[in-house]
């Protein structure tokens, strides 16, 4: 590593990271399928500013692939159950995997039965759901992933917490350009954005998280739980997005519910987490033909993006800031913040690969 | 009408209250399916208490009826496109019994297919989007509603309407219980909810309405539009879910977008509003066994219920409190506001239809 960059981190090329984070986990035992797609999710979400779920949780993996609750050299057995449906044993490995393995047998399916949903059972963390629905709009399909995940967000009216953040993400292909894509937590925040506040001193907005008596509180440091999308008196909408993923993802696939599973933190990394993901893919050209569909989408994001906005701001579609960043980072590097520098440096040692070479 | 109800309104029972709609939908023009179907789903959001999408809708649909807007007898026709999608023309009919009709035929396909998506053109509105996703979810399977309306929510940022209030309906069997229900839009509170405060005069809560400069605002009299949910940090979140309709049920469809259609309360009321509505049906027993998947839903269920709750409330899980309100209402018969009964009244007498009988 050139210098010491462990307090101001450093910015890397995509490419070496992609080296680098694919060489961690080969050497942490994952086999080369399950290292190339946790490499895949984990640059993309970082390369488009998704910083909570992109590279900075490899040394998660590694513990977790080490420790013997993920798998490295899985059997993922795909089977179809009905023209438009099957489920995905992922065999306890990699969700980044079972994530991209779902979406191609879903592409597959939807090929011939205009829709299909994929159930994945046996899997593990996927980090951000939306490279899955990504990789299905990349080659023209429409695409839903849920997924559950550890209890941290308090149901409407209840003061302990039961469900995940429980993301739901949608992405559709706009001809030509980078996909419309949804990536949301049903809850407001992410529980990085608390210890990211909390790091930073900063207090949070109101009706987002909740102290350890589950009163309202702005304060990073006192909170315990978080709270659903729609905040005091709208949450209720959004602790029912959180039970969809829900249902969809453990009732459906027969996995752990949010507040039965193992937690994302351990400290039991040997157990596999038996997590459920739900995956829905729609081939658009089975309702309307290809081109009247991209022509539609076209219409939809140019009416959006020319919306008068607020001083200082500019309408986006969901995407927008995403493929903005996407841009920059590509062209100048991917930023790494100190502690994950400093992971990434102890990684190298550890499991004897290669260091990270960060750009000049 | 038993005595001077025009200021306070009356119960009726739900047998009366059925009988009196689909007699003024027969007299307005409709034909025998699309009276029975529009009949059901108010009737039905009426005795779950979305009172908002209920019976005092008639007068709008007859409107429709009568000024050649909605299509009284339509040949609807559903051509399947693949295994598991198909498109219904609604032929400009009533959007309820074009809801109900995809349902069926989606129940159809999901149960070869294993998942199935109908797309639905030239329909009108359909009343509550939980209406059909119940329809499925009381013949054991999952269902998602999705549609788009005129456009008086902001985009994240905007200062001028884009959306409408977009909204999403999830369901899911409950073995030998009422499903579990979400409907809800995708901005924090209906347009209705507005007026209904307006004519209270009371004060709406913040960050869910702008005035007339898209500036926040908790005065019902000034609000002119309805922020995303999310309100002014997180509406991002929202307008996503709202654009994600919007692709479903327009982009997808063929039909027009929220800035674009013919406005729900005219003035024009004899050009058809081409609505699209988009419907999505799994059948659970190709996932996992029909009673395990039935154990998983009782067991999710039961614990999101017994979770301690905030001083004077109950946890409830999305429909809980609709079927609390059915319960009752179905004892002791359906409030109508004095406004409702008033115009019910009205159309008794323009369309010779015997007037509507009140609970003593």
């Amino acid at each position: 590593m050139t210098g010491d960059r462990s307090e101001d981190g450093a910015r890397v090329a995509q490419g070496e990271l992609s080296r680098f984070v694919e060489a961690v986990a080969r050497a942490a035992g994952a086999d080369e399928p399950s290292a190339e797609a946790v490499t895949r999710a984990l640059v993309g979400a970082s390369l488009r500013g998704v910083d909570s779920h992109g590279v900075r949780l490899l040394p998660h993996y590694v513990k977790g692939l080490k420790g013997g609750r993920i798998n490295g050299s899985p059997n993922m057995t795909f089977t179809r159950q009905a023209p438009g449906a099957g489920g995905l044993d992922a065999d306890d490995g990699l969700g980044h995997l079972a994530g991209y393995r779902a979406i191609g047998h879903g592409i597959e399916l939807a090929e011939e039965a205009g829709i299909a949903a994929v159930a994945v059972g046996r899997s593990s963390h996927f980090g951000a759901a939306g490279a899955y629905t990504l990789e299905a709009a990349e080659k023209g399909y429409l695409a839903i992933a849920v997924c559950n995940a550890d209890d941290i967000v308090l149901p409407f009216d209840a003061v302990e917490p039961f469900y995940g953040t429980n993301p739901i993400s949608f992405a559709a292909p706009a001809a030509g350009k980078r996909p419309y894509l949804i990536d949301m937590a049903t809850s407001a925040i992410p529980w990085n954005r608390v210890l990211q506040y909390r790091a930073l001193g900063r207090d949070l907005p109101p009706e987002v998280v909740v102290d350890a008596a589950a009163g309202a509180t702005t304060s990073a440091e006192d909170a315990v739980s978080l709270l659903p999308l729609g905040g005091a008196v709208y949450g209720y909408k959004g602790a029912a997005l959180a039970g969809l993923a829900e249902v969809l993802s453990a009732a459906l696939t027969g996995m752990a519910f949010s507040f039965a599973m193992p937690g994302f933190a351990g400290p039991d990394f040997s157990t596999p987490r038996g997590l459920g993901q739900f995956y829905v893919v729609i081939k658009p050209g089975v309702f309307r033909p290809e081109a009247a569909f991209a022509a539609g989408m076209a219409d939809y994001l140019a009416q959006l993006r020319a919306l008068p906005a607020r001083d200082g701001a500019k309408v986006m579609a969901p995407g927008d800031r995403e493929w903005a960043v996407e841009r920059t980072r590509s062209a100048s590097g991917i930023p790494l913040d100190g502690p994950t520098w400093q992971a990434f440096a102890r990684q190298a040692d550890e499991l004897a690969v290669p260091p990270l070479v960060a750009l000049a």
